[in-house]
C-alpha cells in the first residue's frame, strides 16, 4: 500500500509498510494509531531508493515530479536533500531537525533509540556567505549540547565537503618576561637591528626576526610588538631620531591598512608562549610553531579576521584546502576588543 | 687596497684586486686603465662576504653602515639586496639589468663570457600589488629575448619565494558538434535535467554535470554553455515556461555576479575540448581535466580574471601554493574582448 501526498508529508497509513519502514532506518514520525509521517526529505529518499510509492490524487509521482514539488514548496530543499541523502548513503540514520540546526545524526550504528546525537550538521550553498558573527552562535549552541557541529558544503554541480568546526586553545608559557633590550633602524617596510650582538641575543630569545647575514631584519609587526612590551628603541636610518610606538603605527598602517587587527592577534599568541611568524608563503597572516621554528615545523596557519567578518564560502574553502595539504590546522582569529577567539575548520569524511 | 665608495658606486683602482674580483664571480664592470666599478648591490655583498673593503672619506665602512647608506640612498634596496644575495649564495652569476627587469640571472655554471641569460629577474615586494596588464607586459618582454621570467617575491621577514612565470597553451579536439539537445528545469541556483536518457547521454557527452540518482544536476555556467550553443532548453519548474539565455544570464548575475567573466573562460576551454568542472573544493573557479574525470586527475586549477585585475601578491601566493600542494597548475586566465589569455605561475626553487 502506497504513500499519499498530503499537503507537505507523505502519509504511510498501512501499519505493517509504516512500521517497517521506521524500523529499517528510522524514517519519519509515527503516529498514535500506527500511521508514519514521512516529512518531503523523507519521503524523495525512499522514492529515489525504490523503497515506496508515493500517491497524489491517486496517480503515482516520479522521483523527478517529487523532486520538482518539494523544491518549488520547501526552501533550501535541494541544497538540503543533496546532503541528506549523502549521509544516509554513507549509512548514518539522519533526522531532520526543528531547531537551530538542518539534521541530527547519529553515530554509526547508532539509532535514535539507542544513541545521543554526534553531530549536528548544516547543509550550506557554496554560494551562501561566512558569517564569523552568526557561525559562532551555532558553534556556542552546538557545544552547549556537547555535540559536535558539521557542514555540509554543497558546490555548484552538487558535490559536497564537510568541514568540522571546533573552537581552538592553544597555549604555552610566555617568555615576554625574558625578552632582551634592542635597538632597531627603521626602513621602507622593515626593521633592522644593525649591533651584531643585539641582533643574535634577540633572535635567539623567542626567534624574532629572520639573520640577513649578521643583521635581522624585524617585521613591522615585531617591531610594534616589541615596542609595546617596551623591549625595543626604534631610530630613522638617516636623522637617527628617535621613532615612537605611535607614529610607527600609523606609518605601518599606511603600509598595511588592518596592522592593528593583526597586531592584536600577534600580540595575543606571543602571550601565550607561541612562536608567530609571517604566514605569506601560505597566503595566510600566521604561521605558528608550539616550539623551536628551526627544528619543527608550524603547527597552525591563522588568519586574523574583525569581529564582524564576512567571507564567500570558496574564500575558506581555499584556506581550510591549503592548510590541510601542507599538514597544517587552519584556525581564523576573531579579534575583538577584550579578546581574541580562534575558530578552527577541519575537513572531514564522515 | 680597498674599495672606494663614490657616489653611489665603489671603485677598486688596483688592477690586480679588480681582475680577481671581476674574474671571480664576475663582479663590477671594469672601465679602461684596469679599475673595477661596483655598484651598491654588489659592494655590499662583497662586504658581506669580506672579500673587500670600503672606505668612505679614508673610514673604513662596517656592513651595517652600507646597508644603511645604500637603503636611504636607492629605493627599493632591501628587497632587491635580499633577492640579490640569496641568487648569488646559490651559486649563480648575477648582473643588475639596467633596462626592464632587475637582474638577470646566468644559467649554473655559466658566465657572462660564456652563457647567454638564463633568466630575467623581478624582486618583488609581498606587499606590492600583482597587476595582471603590467605583468603580461613584462612576460612579453620576457619572451621576446626567449628567456625565461622568475619572480623572488619577498615576504615581511625577508624570506623568498621563488615564482617561474609562463603562458600557458592548453587544448584539445572539440567535441561541440556532438552535444546532444536537451532539456532542464531551473531551480533556485542549479538546473536538472529530469528525464533519465537525456540526463545519462548528456553525462557522457563531455561530462556535463553531477549525477543526483537518476537526475542530472547542472551549474549554471555548464547551463549558460549549453543554451548558447543551442543545445537546452530550459523552463521553469512551476509554470513549465521557456526561459531564454538573456533572462537566465541576468538571473545568474544576481546569484554570481562574475558570472559572464566566468561563462567566457568556461566556453573558451570546452571549445578547445577540455573538461571544466568548478574549482570550489581548491578554491578556484575550475579545475581542469584534458581528459575524462572519472579515471583522471584535474590537471590546471583556473582563475577566470578580468583585464585589469588587480590584486595583493599574498592571495596570488596562496593561489599558488595550494594548486602546488595538490599536484595541479595554477591558470590565471585573464579574459579580454578578444580573447582569453592564460598566465602560469608556478614555484620553483632556483
Amino acid at each position: 500500500m502506497p504513500g499519499e501526498l498530503v499537503d507537505d508529508v507523505v502519509m504511510i497509513r498501512d501499519e505493517k509498510e509504516a512500521s517497517q519502514i521506521y524500523n529499517k532506518g528510522f524514517y519519519g514520525y509515527p503516529l498514535s494509531g500506527g500511521a508514519l509521517e514521512l516529512d518531503m526529505l523523507e519521503a524523495c529518499y525512499l522514492l529515489e531508493t525504490g523503497r515506496i510509492e508515493i500517491l497524489q490524487n491517486r496517480k503515482p509521482l516520479t522521483f523527478s515530479q517529487m523532486i520538482r514539488l518539494s523544491a518549488t514548496t520547501c526552501e533550501g530543499f535541494e541544497i538540503n536533500y543533496i546532503v541528506y541523502r549523502d549521509l544516509r548513503q554513507r549509512g548514518y540514520v539522519v533526522k531532520p531537525d526543528t531547531g537551530d540546526f538542518d539534521f541530527r545524526v547519529f553515530p554509526r550504528g547508532g539509532t535514535p533509540t539507542t544513541s545521543q546525537t554526534k553531530y549536528w550538521v548544516l547543509a550550506v550553498a557554496e554560494r551562501s556567505i561566512f558569517d564569523i558573527k552568526s557561525f559562532l552562535e551555532e558553534m556556542t549552541r552546538s557545544e552547549r549540547t556537547r555535540k559536535e557541529l558539521l557542514l555540509g558544503i554543497v558546490d555548484e554541480e552538487g558535490d559536497i565537503t564537510y568541514y568540522k568546526a571546533s573552537r581552538s586553545v592553544m597555549g604555552g608559557q610566555s617568555i615576554e618576561g625574558s625578552i632582551p633590550q634592542t635597538e632597531g633602524v627603521l626602513f621602507e617596510d622593515r626593521v633592522m637591528v644593525l649591533d651584531d650582538d643585539e641582533a643574535e641575543t634577540l633572535y635567539r630569545h623567542g626567534f624574532f626576526g629572520k639573520k640577513l647575514g649578521k643583521v635581522l631584519q624585524l617585521s613591522l609587526i615585531e617591531t610594534a610588538y616589541l615596542m609595546g612590551l617596551g623591549k625595543m628603541k626604534l631610530r630613522a636610518p638617516g636623522t637617527n631620531r628617535g621613532v615612537n610606538l605611535a607614529g610607527f603605527v600609523r606609518k605601518a598602517i599606511k603600509i598595511q591598512p588592518d596592522f592593528e587587527l593583526r597586531l592584536r592577534a600577534y600580540s595575543d599568541m606571543r602571550k601565550k608562549g607561541l612562536i608567530v611568524k609571517t604566514g605569506f608563503k601560505y597566503g595566510a597572516h600566521f604561521r605558528v610553531y608550539e616550539s623551536d621554528p628551526e627544528n619543527h615545523h608550524a603547527k597552525y596557519l591563522v588568519h586574523a579576521i574583525p569581529e564582524d567578518y564576512k567571507a564567500m564560502w570558496p574564500e575558506i574553502s581555499r584556506a581550510v584546502r591549503l592548510a590541510h595539504g601542507v599538514k597544517k590546522e587552519i584556525l581564523f582569529g576573531r579579534v575583538s576588543e577584550s579578546d581574541v577567539q580562534y575558530v578552527k575548520l577541519r575537513r572531514v569524511r564522515p
